[in-house]
Formats: C-alpha cells, structure tokens, sequence
C-alpha cells in the first residue's frame, strides 16, 4: 500500500485561514498568508544554494521569527531538518553534522565561527547564514504540494547513557499524530494562542510550531524564557497555553507573587518530570492548571498527560497515555506488568519513530514489534496512571537495591528551605553506587545538612536517604531547563560541601 | 512497514475519561464507562453467537441506544460492519448481504419478516434478533485492544447510475482521519454535544459514533429527524453541534418561526448539496451558523467544508477541502482544471477508502493514484473554494449541452411560492434530454406554472429552463434525506401535470 500523504502543512493552512495570526516575537506579528510568502521567499534563497527535497540540513538557530521561517521553508522544500542543539560544542556538533551525513549547514550569524568549526571536518558540507538567505538571488523551486506521512520531516539527536548520540527521525506522520493527540486532550479553539520560550531545536519547541500550522493556532515566540516577559505576554496577548518544565514554572510562580493568570489562560503543559507538592498547590492558588506530561523525542512530543483535576489526587503521576498512544509496563522478564509492579515503559503509537538514522541494530533494539522501549522505569495504579519512577539512564545501584533520584528529589524539592534539588549516583567502596543530593537553598533560609537528612529519612528507606549532601548555586540544565543529574557529580570538586 | 495501530477507540475513551456523558437517548444518558460495559456485554452476546474477529456482520437497525451500543460491541469483537439501509426491499438486502459474503445478520425484532426473507436466499448466513443479545449466556470474547488503521471497520453500500450497488470499504484509520479533519475545522471544546439524528447505517450518523468515542463527546440520538423535537433538545440538552440536509434545516426554521437558537448552539453542519440563499438568510437571523459541506460514503463524511462567514459571499460553494484532505478538479482530458474550469472532483487523504469489496476493477478505475474520482462536477473559484455543479450521475445532456440540476433547483427553491423542488432528465425527441422540474408548493400559495418559468426565463440560460413543470406532494429522499432524482420521473405517472 501506498503510503499516505497530506497536504504541506503551512500551505495548506494559509489557504484555508489566510487571515488568522500565525506568529508573533517581538513586535512584529504575521498572519499564516504572510508567514507563508517569508517561507516562501525563504524556500526560493534556500533552492539557490542547492537545498531541495531531500537534502539533510544541519539547523543551527536560536528561537527568532527568521528561524521559524527558515524551518517551515525546509518543509516547503522537502528538505529534512538536522536540529542542532546550539549549546553544544563544536566537536558534538560536527559528530551530528557528520552521522547525518549533512549536505548543507545553515546558522545564524551569531553562530558563525562555531559553525565553521563544526563544519570543517566534514566532507562537502556547505554552509551559509541563514540571515543572508533572503536577499540571495531566489531561484525557482518545487513546493512540496503533497507530503508523504512516512517522509522524515526532522532528526533530532538523543544521547543515552552509553554510547554516541543517535538521531531520532520524526515523520511528518509522527508530528501530525502527536499534534492530533494533544488536541484530542486538550481540546481546540478558535483562540488558543501558544507560548513558546522552549528551544524550536528541541521537540518541545518544533511540536509547537507543527501545532500552529496544524490547529491554525497563533504562538507568541520568545527568544529564552523570561518569567516576566511570560506572564506579560500572557496576558496582553491573550495566551491561553504555555509549555514549561518545573523550574521555569516554579520562576513563574515566583514572579507572580499573590497574583494570579487571567482566566483566558487554560493550559500550563509541564514536561521533563512530575511538580513537587508545593508548586502544584502554589500554581491551584494562582490559576494555573497544570497538566504534567511524560514525552520525549522518540514519541515527537508528549505522550502522557495528567489533567489539572488529578493534579493532588495522582501526585506524581504523568497521566493517562493520548488517546492515539498505548502503554504497558514490561517486566524484566519480558512479561508485562500488573498494576503496581515496576518495570519497563514501553510507548506504541503514530506518533513514534520510525527509529534511528543510519542505525538499524540500535533501532531493531529500542522498537519491537512496534513497540518504543524507552528506558524509563515506571509503574500503573490501579486506575491505569503512570507513575514515572525515573529514567533509566538515571538509575543509581547501591548494594543491588535500584535508587531512582526522582524520588529523592521530590522528597527534597518538599522542603521549604530547598528551592532546587538533583540527586545523581557517586561511586561508593562499600555499595558500588550511593546517592549524593545536590541543593540550591532559598536565600533567606540556609538549610542544615543534618535536618535535611532527618527530613528524608522520615519520609525514605534508610538506602535511600543521600550519602552526601552538596550546596550549589545552580544545577546543571539542558535549553529545556530539563535537569542533567550525570554532570551533578562534576559540581563535587568545585564547590565541596 | 507494519500498519499503524491504535487503541481500541471505545474501550480507550472509557479509560481516558469514563464518567464523561457518552449517549443519551430517550431517557436514558450512558457515561463512557457505562457505554463500554453495555457493548461488552453485547459483545460477549455476540461472541456466544460465533462472531468473531473478522465475521462480516450484516446490521438492519434504527437509531435507538440498543443499536449504537451494538456497532461499538462489534469494534471491540473486530468484526467488520455490513450497514444496511433499513428501507431496502429485501431483494436488495439480499444482493448486498450475498455481495458481502455476510457471515451474520443481526436485526432489530421490528424487522424480523424483512431480516428472514433477505437472508433466506444466503448460504450459510446466521440471523439473530438484536434484542435478545443480551439474555443470551455471553461466552468469554477476546477484545480487540489494539486496531489496525487498516483493519475494515465498517462496509456502506453505495449505487451508481449504471451498476449494482458497491460495497465502500471504511478502514478504523478512515474514520480516525475524519474526525481528526472534522475537529481541526470546527474546533474541539470539552462541552460539545453533537445532535445525531440521521441514520446511523449512512456515514452521517456512523461518523457522529466515531466522533463521540475519539473525541470524548456527548451525542444525543435521536430515531428519526423531528423538527419539534430537535429544537427542544438543542434548548435543553445544551446541544452545540447538528447534521442536517437542506430539507431538515428547512423545518427547523420553519418550526422556529420567528425563535432563535441559544447562543451555545455552534455548528449546523449541512450535507447533501447547498442551501438556497433564502434558507441562509432566514438561518443568520435566527442565530444559526451553517457549516455547507461536500463529502460522500468513500470519504467517510465531510471532505469539504464552508464556514458560515462565508456563507453569503460564497453563496452555493462547499467551501475548501479540511487540512488533511487535497482536491483538484481534473479536466475530460486528464489534466488539472485552472480556477474556474470546470471538471470532475477529485480527492485524496487518509479519509479517502482503499476501495470497493471484492471489486478490483472497479477499485482500479475510481481511485487513482490514490486520488478519488468521485464522478462529481464541479469548479474552484479565484480563492480555490469548491463549487460543487452536480453530482455527474445526475447530469442532463441536452443537444450537447451539460445541463446541472441543481443549479435550476437552486433558483425553483428561491421562488417563494416554492418549498421543495427537483429536477431530472426526461428524454426528448429533439435533443436527446431535456430538465423537468417537480415542485412542492408552499401550500396556501399554488404557484402558476408559466410564473415558475418565465421566474427561471429571467434567471437562467433559454436551455436551463425547465421544458414541464410537476406538481408533486413530496419528492423522493433517501433516509438521509438526500434528493433521489433519478427517481423524480417515476412521479409522472402518478400525479401529471
């Protein structure tokens, strides 16, 4: 069978709802039948220099209403996306740039020495910024009408804990299915306008940009996240959704003091692991809904959601799996887990990957008869929630007990003179592994090291409880604010305890 | 590549949100919970009977609870729905139960003389009563958690001008793709409800079954279309959305008068050709927005729609296609029709059926390349929306030229002496064919038949204007109210002019 096809997304919207606001940053704000014409006028720039259907094209933006251009002009051509994370080092940029095998390397300005760097290894890459693109001599090009489901719309590189990044294919079928899946959940109106200050490198920032075209949806587009700005925009311009993670949340929480959101605001999307207790009750009296959600770049956004109504009920919990999504729970044995037993999460559905660019026995392991293997630990109660224990990339062994630091963390983060908490595994002569906690304490309370370990072990098995205790100023974070717990260690030597 | 799956759209919805309101009917309101129990329990009914996964189940019900609780039962067994038109002859019924090779026929008891005589000429066909289902010892039956978007949901028989009647095949992904084009179009709030009250066996009404489970909404369903009744539910039953033909929104109104819908009612969503403009101007002032489509039992519903804002200044359009669905209109010589050329519809998307059962050849010749030939005429305007100028199985060929009938019903039906009218092709000694015009008159205004055709002198080409005029009772519909006029002629003998 043929595979499906669809019509070009932002083609395809700027004919139906030419009229309706796209985007905004800054000060400028375009329509779908505008933002189309940039695209457009983008896609002809793009064809001069040779990127056409097919052509593997490094990305390396920060989010700006030029790269968003930039990145439906690749769609309009057919070109495949290769997302650049902009924070990387030249060495892990080539890497990528190199495992793609990329044609082409198109960077902001900003970006050009690094790019240069990244590039000069690689064989007949070639690169240009993406801010001259637009007064090149356009040549003409093939809109792509038509675009096939099964078509690699983007590659996104994930690393796990061994071995080298590998790039993560999403289809234009992944992105549709995942953007139909959260609209199913969340519902959609003709005023729902997105907040994107997540990075558009990343899938939690690109899924929005699929969304506006998909939904017709306006989005405000914000260079980083800026609480303030946030709550500015969400309330002059109407905002009615926002993804976050827990720590620009709990910064929105902050710098809104006793105020509230406007009612007009319906949708807090939190990714990148569960809200402690605190926040949550801080967001109910301020009008924030949250909805939690589990997701990652394989599943081409989120895949579990948790409705605000079980916010405190199923604390912890990351929901439901969408309604086009399957779950289940593996035993180790390869047996599927009742409710309550901890194992494997394992994730089906149009919205998963294909697999993994040029790398078919990494991809034969990780999806099985359809099913992603995603490492991750978790557990269903007995109402079907899952329960994210903890990634498994993350897990500490210590004395073959299995330690997930969420856990720990969520217990930390509880504590009132704690305003950011990382738990990562330390090597131990005695246990192989044990837990070192990492703190950021709130200013005007510095906390004991002794109550904090009376605090956990009275809500912790002893094995649980932190070896070592680490005061820090700040935790080491990926663009999405996403907590990275194997570089916790590397604060050991130059703060101490 | 494997074919995509999903989670069974019924037993999926009840574990997302199974308090939710799913049906109500008569008195009765199910929750999804209580909806996926009762078709359990019929499915476990039907499994004590032998159907099973794969069995082609004839189905010859009304719209009552029983039956939508009946088609779920059979998506969760996986087996295939016949759908018949309860108000075939059983000759009728037989050839497509044969042509399906139906395993089963299930009935409801009103229809039991009917049910056995259709069945009696099919080899090996078991027939059972739908109503006693539920008393029989259920056996244990497997449920299908898991559905192939491949997988044959359900089977519509549709008839050509020439020909027997074809068997469309309706995959789950099909239906799937429907909604989701559906809800990208009119948006998606958490307090819809849709008024079903066209036949569940026609796509109309199985669509609004499919709508409810994948999207979580409330349906009201209704027996059979009552004006009185429609507008008393809307009020009460808080209904946000309803499907209509020309004729049944015309009785709304009417029984309107001068009342208004309430301002939660969003979307009267019109099939079976465009409203004339006097209906849409009486519409707009009693504050009720219409959405004209164009789809068909292949596209598995609405492929093309009109949002009401454009009801006056795209009088008589169908709108343009909804986001995952692509149109163009083919000209005689296989070429695409420029904007404003007139030619056959074509269509493609992933609503778009694999094709007829057990019918290669004919499969072959309508769907190609994947794009549906759907045997309509029609044209795109400057901004590409669809003007649909007749389906082509009803087209009068007189001396050479193409005479469209609705286009002459369209100015009949603005005559306000006129309440109904149609128009068919009788045959002519001089050219071939000539239109014949049947009315309905307003009933304390008998129009004068050389008023009604110096009206249509003054408003159409000399060739247009119908040769005879008919007064007629009622014109001949189908159960979906949809105009029959290949059977207008038949009303000659009965009443003359």
């Amino acid at each position: 069978m043929m595979a499906q096809t669809m019509p070009n997304f932002l083609q395809k919207r700027a004919f139906l709802t030419p009229d309706r606001p796209a985007i905004s940053y800054l000060d400028e704000q375009l329509t779908f039948k505008q933002l189309y014409e940039r695209s457009y006028k983008t896609a002809e720039g793009l064809a001069a220099i040779g990127v056409k259907k097919g052509s593997f094209t490094g990305v390396l933006v920060k989010n700006s209403l030029n790269s968003a251009i930039f990145l439906y002009a690749l769609q309009l051509l057919g070109a495949t996306a290769v997302m650049l994370n902009n924070r990387l080092s030249e060495a892990e940029l080539s890497y990528q740039l190199n495992d793609a095998n990329a044609d082409f390397l198109i960077y902001e300005a900003s970006f050009e020495d690094l790019a240069a760097d990244a590039a000069s290894p690689i064989p007949n890459i070639k690169t240009f910024p993406l801010e001259e693109l637009d007064s090149v001599e356009g040549a003409e090009c093939a809109i792509e009408e038509e675009v096939s489901l099964d078509a690699i719309c983007t590659v996104m590189y994930t690393s796990g804990t061994t071995g080298n990044p590998k790039g993560v294919l999403q289809t234009y079928g992944n992105h549709f299915w995942s953007a139909a899946g959260s609209a199913l959940n969340l519902g959609l109106s003709l005023d729902d306008t997105w907040l994107c200050s997540v990075p558009v490198f990343h899938i939690s920032g690109y899924s929005i940009l699929m969304r506006s075209a998909i939904y017709g949806m306006h989005i405000v587009l914000h260079s980083h996240f800026d609480a303030k700005k946030s709550i500015e925009d969400i309330v002059e311009k109407k905002v009615t959704i926002m993804s976050v993670v827990g720590t620009t949340l709990a910064r929105i929480v902050d710098e809104l003091g006793e105020g509230r959101l406007p009612e007009t605001f319906r949708c807090m999307l939190l990714g990148g692991g569960p809200a402690p207790l605190p926040l949550l009750e801080a967001c109910q009296s301020r009008n924030i809904p949250v909805y939690q959600t589990y997701g990652m770049t394989e599943t081409a956004s989120q895949s579990v959601t948790l409705s605000p109504e079980y916010s405190l009920a199923k604390l912890g919990s990351a929901g439901k799996p969408l309604f086009p999504v399957s779950l289940k729970i593996q035993l180790p044995n390869g047996k599927e887990a009742a409710n309550g037993e901890e194992g494997e999460i394992l994730l089906k559905g149009a919205n998963v990957t294909q697999g993994y660019l040029n790398k078919p026995k990494e991809t034969a392991e990780k999806i099985i008869d359809g099913w992603l293997h995603t490492g991750d630990i978790g557990r269903l109660d007995e109402e079907g929630f899952l329960y994210v224990l903890d990634r498994r990339t993350d897990l500490i062994i210590s004395g073959g007990e299995n330690i997930y630091p969420a856990e720990i963390e969520s217990v930390l983060l509880s504590h009132p003179e704690v305003k950011d908490a990382g738990v990562a595994g330390v090597p131990d002569s005695k246990w192989g592994q044990a837990p070192a906690a990492f703190i950021v304490p709130r200013e005007e309370h510095a906390p004991s090291i002794e109550a904090l370990r009376q605090f956990c072990l009275e809500r912790l098995a002893k094995y649980k409880v932190p070896r070592d205790f680490y005061l820090a100023t700040e935790l080491p974070r990926n663009a999405s604010n996403k907590l990275l717990r194997r570089k916790l260690p590397d604060l050991i030597g130059e703060r101490g305890q």
